[in-house]
């Protein structure tokens, strides 16, 4: 079987799967382009924003595709599902560097590790400042999937308390309460930290207004690692400036890259970071995990396949 | 009963006691020196660094001492054990935000909250930098009381691995695998991060020497928030500069505050702070809440006092 990826996992990952599947034809490439044999692949493993309507056609035997990351919206669905063609991917991974990312911001807010930082560099011991704690703090995650999940269990941990709103309200171990989108309203004023991990969706597109903004605590975080569209940018620059909130800690903005002069990267009460929450070292090793799992099962040695997408809803 | 504070609680928790307790006597003070009608105190209850042998001579009445700290490092003991006084403190109340510096610290390091907001200042949109994780990571605490193990238990919903050392090798549920101080040589090459919790006793001052640094990974991070004289100032300074480890994070030292002139300031693989691990808006309620439990024990409506301390082991 021809199996071949669009990108070069680390050698020691090649070998691994060279060692666990011998009587297989693995061939690696920089990028889709250079994919010389890509027509004859049975099996394609991509990161999932290369793959067109052409390619597909153009390749005749390929029965699976494996997208090493959680990002689906520039697959070519409608291809793919006149062939059908199985679709896996690696969704899940990105709970655990999104989760600690989160906490760890969540930590910095309430420890106050900037301003320590700026004493130190000033050479002078302070005391003074007033520190606070998760211990007793109440979580609101827009979003209650896998990460939102994962965020959940570790503010539980925190002796955190925990809401959530999703689609259905259907609820969740880790989440003491969670509610549908529409009871937002009632729930942003008793939340010290407001997380969305929302994807971009019709329904999600611009969901924080002005009156969101206003009903949070005036000493609220907002943590941003879903989508940029969320809110719109003017909503966003005026709760900042009118200090409806204490801080936004943001991933992920309406366009990428932030541009160089946009007002949020000097605005006080703002941390930017350059979509990276989900960015971590073990990420490829981990999607290398899920693949080789389902090599298995694609080979009849196996149960369930890990992470197949529902072609029609697109995730 | 006279019951005689030698600092100030806050206003409402001041109204919690005497709704709580209508019957006793209540005065507050801002300094033992100003307590005008100590002589006649049933019960003192201090921060725990004011007490001497002859306030203790000068109080007949007096049959207990709550300290509202954990420090008992200033206790005059000989004259309390002399005259039978229960003595009861707040230790417990640390290991909350102790273990939240703790973790939010571990976080700031794999993450690199610090450069990400370099890069904030400069504006830039910089995806290259590698960034880790806490799972799967290994840590070493040295000093499994209640701070080692809170930082051990968040450490666990975090996916590390954990290790601990204290006097007997007593093991406890947080952590996989505790050992005795002397393995300490063997365990420091496998350690991720290694924090101290340690007192400062006759046993722990100047414990860690150069050659423990040297066995520590170079990737490696230090947590210090136990006592600064478990180390000379040279060993951290030497294994600093040797790069033997990756960060030092420091909340205390051999000489507080730490003087200005200090090499450590101005180290970039060391953060300080200013001895502020334990600091938390939530400390007086706490501790207020430990006293009136003791309270109604003292008066014979419980059944154990929470904290009693051990005169003759002085903790």
């Amino acid at each position: 079987m021809k199996i071949v990826f669009t990108f070069r996992p680390p050698r020691a990952l090649q070998e691994q799967l060279r060692e666990a599947f011998p009587e297989e034809t693995f061939s690696y490439y920089k990028s889709v382009e250079e994919a010389a044999d890509l027509p004859e692949a049975e099996v394609i493993v991509t990161f999932g924003e290369d793959l067109t309507a052409q390619h597909i056609h153009h390749c005749p035997q390929l029965k699976w595709i494996m997208v090493a990351s959680a990002g689906m919206e520039k697959m070519p669905f409608e291809a793919i599902e006149e062939k059908d063609i199985l679709v896996t991917n690696a969704r899940g991974i990105h709970k655990i560097p999104m989760a600690e990312f989160t906490l760890g911001y969540m930590l910095n807010h309430v420890k106050r590790f900037p301003e320590m930082l700026e004493f130190q560099k000033e050479k002078t011991w302070n005391k003074k400042l007033p520190i606070g704690e998760l211990a007793g703090k109440r979580l609101l995650v827009l979003g209650t999937g896998a990460i939102g999940t994962e965020i959940a269990r570790l503010s539980q941990a925190f002796r955190m308390r925990t809401a959530g709103v999703n689609r259905s309200g259907h609820s969740n171990d880790y989440f003491e309460e969670i509610y549908t989108m529409d009871k937002l309203p009632e729930l942003l004023p008793e939340a010290d930290f407001i997380v969305s991990i929302l994807p971009s969706t019709d329904e999600t597109r611009f969901l924080l207004k002005k009156e969101h903004f206003e009903a949070m605590k005036q000493t609220a975080a907002f943590i941003n690692i879903g989508r940029g569209d969320l809110l719109e940018d003017a909503v966003l620059l005026d709760a900042l400036s009118n200090k409806e909130i204490a801080h936004a800690y943001l991933d992920v903005f309406a366009e990428e890259p932030l541009p160089p002069d946009h007002p949020l990267w000097a605005m006080n009460n703002v941390t930017i970071t350059p979509h990276i929450s989900s960015v971590t070292s073990n990420y490829v090793p981990r999607a290398m995990e899920i693949f080789a799992h389902n090599l298995e099962v694609y080979k009849g040695n196996g149960s369930d396949y890990e992470n197949k997408v529902d072609i029609g809803k697109g995730y």
